[in-house]
């Protein structure tokens, strides 16, 4: 973890908020090239009625129409909680080189927790988890409790 | 297997083979609710420049603008190879309750093959999996066999 991974991270922490605060799950991503932002986004499935749109899937297609390809080399994908096994695929299959998330998901984590999509053949992704990760469970906790 | 697999197993290969006429993978899927197909779709991830452009992905997106929501309840989706991790996952976020494919996919496959997402404790479809996949498998074969 470095000084770097806390400051896109606090991007997408900022991401995760604007979800809660239209009553979705708060979770959020931003695509990181060169130092620079060419994606963000944040989960909205109840709003858009479809259950692709996680965080992480948007923010991959976001980043492909900025670049214009299906390959997002040289990319890093920051998200406020570890991938789903939908999201985790996607990122494969976009050869985003590195994934940087912060709150573990025992339930459905698929970058170490509940399985590890790096432990196939497939492409893999250079993947840190836990960044400020207590502040990213902290926004989940805080929207589930509000719902009970 | 049933006729009914079949006829829709069919379906789907009628759309892999239009995305071979567009030299995609050759990819079909449908999706069918009450006996009708609800959403169809193709691999286009080259024209459109997207790695989630696969069909399973384009045929969910279809199928909630079609229904209206992000649960497909009640619905099969019929795809002509072996449903990657991603696509496997979006599967279980949708709720779609059975999948039915054709050609085993020995390098991605997530319903069986390479893995099986649902062995974890996700929402779980129903798998049928090997429905025409001679046929499903050939288009495949063809086209690799065409472009090396």
């Amino acid at each position: 973890m470095t000084e770097r991974d806390e400051f896109f991270m606090n991007e997408a922490i900022k991401l995760a908020k604007r979800a809660a605060d239209e009553d979705e799950v708060p979770v959020g991503a931003v695509i990181v090239r060169d130092d620079k932002i060419i994606a963000s986004a944040y989960n909205s499935r109840e709003k858009d009625k479809n259950p692709l749109f996680h965080a992480e899937i948007k923010a991959i297609d976001d980043a492909c129409r900025a670049l214009g390809g299906w390959r997002l080399v040289g990319c890093t994908l920051y998200v406020t909680l570890e991938p789903c096994p939908m999201c985790a695929g996607a990122i494969i299959n976009s050869r985003i080189e590195r994934v940087v998330y912060g709150a573990y998901d025992n339930k459905a984590g698929s970058f170490g927790t509940m399985i590890d999509l790096t432990q196939y053949p497939l492409f893999k992704p250079q993947i840190t988890g836990g960044v400020l990760k207590n502040e990213c469970s902290a926004i989940l906790t805080e929207f589930f409790k509000k719902k009970r």
